[in-house]
Parts: structure tokens; sequence; C-alpha cells
């Protein structure tokens, strides 16, 4: 089974509002990348198959907000598989800055080609997620 | 019972990503702009209540993505209210084109000072709202 | 020789940041939206030319930020052909805020195809701007 | 004098459009956070500037779009000083994938205090740089 993922946030301006911390949709660009870098430790390059016609969308988020990030805050987002089915998996995610949650959230991620038609996911990455 | 209150937005190249379509987390940015004028509708203006320290934030998002919308399209994002609670409420958003539905969510939004302590709804909100 | 073009935009969170006013970077979206409306107004349809695999790039900005905008505020943005090239042009935008000047810029748009090579800008955009 | 100073970033989704690269404004934010570093670098935490009314803000941009940059590049984004002067400051960038340049840029940058007057530059940001 897969270990938990994790990647460093720093946050800058562009990442806050006029409230003085970060801007609640931006929690899913970082959600993202946590994402991107998780599916490429299990061998899955989202560019490479992006230019191959396969992509990898977003149907399904359920996000709660706990605790604000600011200004210069260094946050850690974490990721793993939560649910694995045929042509789509759901990945669960934390964002926490030291000890404190910040965010959960669920993704549900579906395989598509360029026309936006479910695809099986991928054998390797169900291969590298079972191992 | 308020009645459906609805803001059209089009799409332009700021909103799109690699994928040709909507970048996902842009969305929210779409339900906010709704959220925004829905409660102005409601005589509820977010800027004022910000220079009083009066926030209304984020709590949870749950968002279901059915269809993309691509540049240069004109959406329509509805918004009704789901539930009230005596410090927050239950916004309910869908997203059409033309007859097709391309989002749901469920936005949750807390009322909070500038410490972001939890407060009660404003009186005038609710209100309005059960009018 | 065409007049002043002009649209509204109304400021929301997810246009500010912690300084409490628009983030910097934002207001190139607001020339982009500008500027799509501007060449709409002379029959050129970005989106339509986007799919017949034509884009107007933008190559060079020159910005200069006078005064800020805030959350609720709503801003002017300006647009005007200030040079005409037979691959590219200039257009000069104005943001303001009732009769405060807030921006000013000059965008330098190039007219490519999809493998990103210049192509003469066409000809009925020229026609229109001549007009 | 200072050197050179550089930061990698990766392009993910949330960085391109529908044509297919890096949407040209948020070239800005890029440039934001290699500043940030680069003040930081330079003894200049602008988080805690922020937090004690200090803002550094942004007054004029001058950018060139020379080749774009797409999903999964890994980009530099190089600073340094470029003209110190009592209450502001230009700083050049140039961003660069490989060998290749994609953008150039000269920022002017003034130091404000929280009502956004303008202040001098701190006497440390002077030093350091003058070291």
């Amino acid at each position: 089974m897969i270990n938990l993922h994790v990647i460093k946030i720093k946050i800058y301006y562009e990442d806050t509002d006029a409230g003085g911390v970060v801007y609640h949709a931006n929690y899913l660009k970082y959600l993202e990348r946590a994402r991107t870098e998780f599916l490429n430790n299990l061998g899955i390059n989202i560019a490479e198959y992006h230019r191959k016609g396969i992509l990898f969308v977003v149907s399904h988020i359920d996000i709660s907000y706990k605790r604000p990030a600011s200004l210069g805050d260094v946050i850690d987002v974490y990721s793993e598989i939560y649910e694995l089915r045929g042509a789509s998996m759901t990945i669960k995610n934390t964002i926490k800055k030291s000890e404190h949650l910040l965010c959960e959230a669920l993704v549900n991620i579906a395989c598509v080609n360029s026309q936006l038609k479910p695809m099986r996911l991928p054998k390797e990455l169900i291969e590298a997620i079972k191992k």
C-alpha cells in the first residue's frame, strides 16, 4: 500500500485575499500541485499523459476549511489514495501547518481522453498503487 | 421564500487551462461572484461588512463537475439558500450553459469577525431570507 | 478612427490580496477582458479565431500602477488602438475608478497560428480599425 | 554587488490556458515568488515587513514575452537589482527554460506604509544590496 505523500508550499501575496489569509479557491491549486507530484511519484507524469491525449480531470471535490494560512506560511499538503475504481479514483488530501490541520479534502479524479470521454485508469498507475 | 438568483459570466483565456476548458478551481471564483451578488440582492453588501470587520468565510464546499465550459462561453450561475443556521448558512449553486448542467455545489458560509471568530448571521440577512 | 471602448469590472475577494487591494497581476486579466470585448466590438470574436487556430498573444506589456482598487469597487477599463502593424498591434488601456486613474498600460498583441508562428492581422480587423 | 539569484518553478495546469501554454499574467506571479526569495536572501522577509505595516508594492512593470512555457516544464526565474533609489528600486528578472529565454522584465518596487504612503527603503536592504 502507498505511503502518505507530502509536498511543501509557501504562501505568497498571489495566494492571499483582502481577508488577510489564503483565498479559499487557491487550496484547489495546492491540491493539484500535490496530486501531480504524488502521481509522478507513482510513475504517472501528467504532462506526458496530457501530450498523449490522456487527461486526469476533477469530477468532484469535498473540501473542509478548518484554519487559515497566511502570507509567508509554509504548509504541508498530504496525498493518499482513498479509493480506486476502473476509470476513476479518489484521492484524500490534508493540508497542515506544523501540527495544525488547515484543510481536508476528497478529490475524485476521472481518466478521460482528449474528447473528454471516460477511459480506464492506466495499468501502470493501478500496479504502482497496488504495490 | 427567496427565488433563485442568477448571474451571467463570460469565459476568457484567464479562466481556461491547457485541457482546453475552464480550470476546475475557477468555478469557486464564479460561486463567489454569484454569492456576492445574491447577498447584495438580499441587502448584504459584502464589501461594507468587510470594512466593518464582519466576514463571510467559506467553511465547506461540495462541488460536482458534470460538463466543461470553454473559451467564449457565457454561463449562468444560480444561487439559493439551502439551509440557514445561527452563525452559518449553506448556499446551493448550479452552473448551467443553456439548458446543460455544468456544476452543482453546496457552499457553507460562516460569519466571522476580523479575528475569524464565529458571529451570528446579521439579523437583516435572516429577515431578508425569511421574507 | 475607433472611439474609446470601455467595460466595467467589479472587484471581488478573488481579485484582492493581503495588502487589502487588488493583486497587481490581476490587472492583466482585466486588460484581457477589456481587449476581448474591444476586439469583439470590432468584429473579431477571439474564441472563434481560437477554434480556427488563430491566436492573439501578448508579446509585451508596459503597465504603470498609480492607485489601488479595493473590494467592492467598480472600475472602468478603457481600450483603444495605439499602433497598428502588419502582424501585431499595440493597444492602449487605462483603468479608472470614477475620475481617478488607477493604471495605464500599453499591450503589444501578436497574431500567431496554433504553432505560435506569426501571421498577418486579419483583414477584417484592419478594415474595422481604419473605418 | 549582489550576484544573480534564481528559483525554479514547475508549471502545473493552474498556470496554463486554452492556448496550451502558460497564461501571460501568471508570469507576474513567478516574478513575485522570485522577488520574495531574492529579498529574503538579502535579509528582507516580506511577510514580517507586512505584519509591521511595511509593504513592497509594484509600481511599474515592463515585460517582454519571448517564448512560451508549457505544462510540466521547469523554468528558472532570475532576479538582480537593476537600480536603487531612496524609496523604490528596480529589479531585473529573466525567465529561462534550459538555455532559452522566455521572458525579460523590469519591475519597479516602491516601499509604502499600510496607508500606502511612500517610505524610504529599509536601511538593512540597502546595506545588503551594497555589500
